[in-house]
């Protein structure tokens, strides 16, 4: 292998940032405020140790699973997140792509840049939607439609961002930023006013989603056991525990360190999946030992897809499950089920 | 927004630097010995997680309160500090205007470089007036007189300071800085003996203060469960807790590791304040979770003061209460009584 | 004693890398991942404190042990590892002639670039054997023969390598490294597919082991009360406590952390031995302390063979040997069995 | 002040280092080991938060107390150390001047510069001896009776070295350090063999000094309470908690992070001491509220030596004097009576 090739999903990160304009690799890797949360998604890892078992049987290895009943290869999904058209001239389409080629399942987001049956035509596979709740029913009703038109498998509702979270990184260079239009929105009824992505959401709403919908409901940015415990108590299909990646509000809780609570709350009546941070197959296991059923990727796909379009998300992906592949084996855990809590304890001092 | 302009406290930090002579720079940033308790008053927030309801309506958040029975538009008050004539022509004067225009309440210095008189007439809203024990009480009398006289609604006694505490950085370029004379004590009876501000206090000289007004007296600078216990016993109406902004004792707790037990040790009978390293909204947010009932800021009004005189102080405030607002909505509490202890947990291994 | 003359270990490492080829140093000091395993190796040591007695009679120092009934000189052996033949034309051979000058016990590798018989004559001592179970067992077999037949003590069986832990430094730079032959391979049983080091083992295949030799068998690898408790079970005479020097799978603990679990399962039923991050005589007396029965250095051995060949490993011993001597004067534990779990404590904050 | 004048003992550090040749330097502020020791003696303090006391009456401090007797303006001690006739001319005679112009008690050395006699006519005050055991006990009780003759008022038995330490920063500079003669040894009855300093002890040891001698017996260097209970029933005067400045086994854990444990086995039955890493008032501060009667200052007693001879010593400890009064008025704790176990806390996460 060559010395230039990437050999893991930071390197992509490198690539990409050479290759972004530099507002528009700001905007990705930004954080809220100080950017504690941020850094604390990774640190959080870190401070996790592995107690691996040795001499089970690890000549093969399963990492398949499903998530709401559909089947992926990996417990791996690509969170949704804003710009792939900004990124690449395909967006969301080759981003979509790559995840269907890699068996895994995408989580588009309402704001896409292709629009929703696009994205699901080239997926060829289950794909989940995520919605932001809009001022207007009728318009998130709509969403609502096309999703289930598109044949979308779960409707993932973003919670943690009643209002955008201040990101000044971006802030200090977004002036250069030009941000491509969100395809969707174009055919929604007109808005009653000017359309605020992100009005706050309440359980209310969360039960009208419900109500109008057969889509399994998952709700996006819980960190806390009693809204894991509401969440149960309003019947949503998943929860998934992020930090909206640092960005929301700086200084809540690395989403590996809110997981057991919520796992705990959720009493297995619920999937609960994470996002934030996750950069290595390790980390993956971590979450899986912690009760996490899948872990999403957000930025680390961006980065493939900056590097090389669909064969770079593709690449990343393929990255991911080849060492979270690894590191079941090293830790003598060859099934998803024989991943538990034992695995996992704190690196004392760290 | 451009580039350049300012968008949190620590950018105002950066250009009162370069504003600033570096003498003043250096007595306004400084702290006691090591800079080990200034250091902690920043880190030590940084040590406290929030975990953030969702799904809560929080289209609306207020953050007006009262302290002391006076209104204010978010629980932010400006601390008594001493060198605003040095830093800008007009003073306190332009310091005050800025905390009223922000709805707030300034705590005056008794040795500030106005006459208390002209302060709260340029204030034109509730006021404070801090309080160094004088040695010879006629003369400390004099000025809770004047306070009195000027429509301040508590007296802010502040009992860290038996003697001033040693700052290395300061001693290092004192020469070359020129302290504008304290306005108030030009008016008062004359000295028994070189004046010594901070003569050391003791409760007696509470249990004096609080026979010779009827102002409310707030203890400024208490660190323990056990004095908390005593001021509630002495009866006064409120405590600070400070640590002076790191610069009497070094080594001391910082203000928000201190917080809980006087909350504990007071149980309701007094309000309490914290001030020591609230740079951001959520310095703010934790400190109200763990039982404060408003928090000051000092150097940031100094810095805000340096770039743009009233205007810049009151940049400095609006950004504050606008970084509270948003983390009340982000935080699922959109009121103030909706912030409780369950809001914040530690990090774990930070 | 001139400033150049190395003094510790970490001063041969220095003298190594400067003399190595890039390539074959990366390979020697890489570690798995992000090197987090590797990092704590080291760091958790320094996080333990040494409580040490005082006006005890340390006139004499007595290093002497035996592991599995053989005598060394101090609880110090060499541990396996691979590139010997790489770093110094006398491969093994120089490696075994100055751990038998030295009194101490190598553990010769089945992967060594010298037949086991040429070791094995050149020890002059009792010596063991590493062995990875090969996929086929004839010739693992076979090997276990040649290691019984040159006389060897005991079989090391590494039981954390069912695949090999991906080293992202090496894969950076390998493209350039030669590695010299297996020796013993040459004459083995042909194998009946492409070989595969490391075959993944299990616990039947521990059990197959024991019973075709009547040498002890060694499981090199472990890192948990678990496995020690299986291990146990399974009846092995030897425990190695490691994560192959960070080499396997990132993120698990440290040896020295995982060793008192270790240690409390395998209750005396067998012996406990530890490598990864030994450096210091300390490091030594921390692991005696809590309960192993010898450490086993790797990566300096090999610094000490690329510095000067067997005359390079025998200096990197005997230093060990002397730091550990000199630290039981120090703490007061003249003796091996006067080294108990009362002689280190964490270092509070550490 | 000008800034160029020292105003803590850190600035007396950097002026000596300006001042002394490398190696003799390099000496001095060695460590052993991986200085992990030396590093931690200072880390402890700045973990230890103090919660000071306020409106206490601290217009009067009172530093002043005594040591076995010996009346001190405070519990501040100079510990015996080597160099002082290779730092300056006048050695000793320097350091005692310095001593007992600030009103304090000097430990001398053995080993010193200049003899016993001169050392004790120097200081005009209360002095103490250190004493290694040497190996034939003549030399040693030689010793003992001209401490005795000299009017010492205690022998301070270091314990702790029964090896010396290795230093390697000293070893690879040392070759160039010109050493002067110990002064006391001239005179004594002629060695066995070559003259060992510190020569093993025992618990024996102890006892026949104790019996040979009516002068209280303080032993150096102890750091478990094992060893503290052990003292106390071999009924010495007084315990020193040292590690020997970090110089003798690295790892062994900081003298203030010893010290709890050694105030409670000895249970007020002998008087304890502590050196180790103290450098600010509120050091020695922290000492006294975890149990220590007094401090002892090395290095820092050498810095002002080699700044100013007997003056710069002067200068230290006045400075250390006032720093501890300092931090007595701020702390709320006018006495030394007053000060207790409340007074520090760990700061959490440091």
């Amino acid at each position: 292998m060559g010395a230039g090739q990437p050999l893991n999903l930071f390197d992509y990160e490198a690539l990409a940032e050479a290759r972004l304009p530099a507002p528009l690799w700001d905007f990705i890797v930004d954080g809220a405020g100080d950017r504690i949360t941020l850094a604390e998604n990774r640190r959080a890892f870190d401070r996790i140790g592995i107690r691996p078992r040795m001499l089970v049987d690890v000549s093969r290895i399963d990492t398949a699973t499903t998530v709401l009943g559909s089947p992926v290869e990996a417990p791996i999904l690509v969170a949704p997140s804003g710009p792939h058209g900004a990124i690449h001239p395909h967006g969301e389409l080759a981003t979509v792509e790559a995840a269907a080629r890699a068996g895994l399942l995408m989580v588009a987001t309402s704001g896409s840049n292709r629009t929703i049956e696009a994205i699901a035509a080239a997926a060829a596979r289950p794909l989940w939607m995520q919605l932001y709740l809009l001022p207007e029913r009728p318009r998130t009703e709509a969403l609502v439609r096309r999703a289930e038109a598109s044949g979308c498998r779960a409707i993932v509702l973003t919670v943690d961002s009643p209002r955008f979270g201040r990101k000044e990184r971006t802030l200090r260079s977004e002036d250069d930023f030009d941000w491509p239009a969100p395809a969707n929105m174009a055919d929604l009824p007109p808005p009653t006013a000017p359309s605020l992505r992100g009005a706050p959401a309440t359980w209310a709403d969360v039960d009208w989603l419900r109500a109008i919908t057969r889509l399994p409901v998952v709700l996006k940015g819980l960190l806390t056991a009693e809204d894991a415990a509401l969440a149960v108590e309003h019947e949503v299909a998943g929860i998934v525990v992020s930090n909206h990646g640092g960005r929301q509000l700086d200084g809540v809780l690395a989403s590996i360190d809110a997981l057991p609570e919520i796992v705990g709350a959720a009493q297995g009546r619920c999937e609960i999946y994470l996002d934030g941070g996750v950069r290595r197959g390790t980390d993956a296991l971590k979450a899986l030992a912690l009760g996490a059923r899948a872990v999403l990727i957000g930025r680390p796909a961006l980065w493939g897809l900056a590097v090389g379009g669909a064969e770079g998300v593709f690449e990343v992906l393929q990255m991911l499950k080849a060492e979270l592949a690894m590191a079941m084996a090293l830790a003598g855990r060859p099934t998803l089920a024989s991943i538990d809590a034992s695995l996992v304890t704190p690196i004392s001092g760290r």
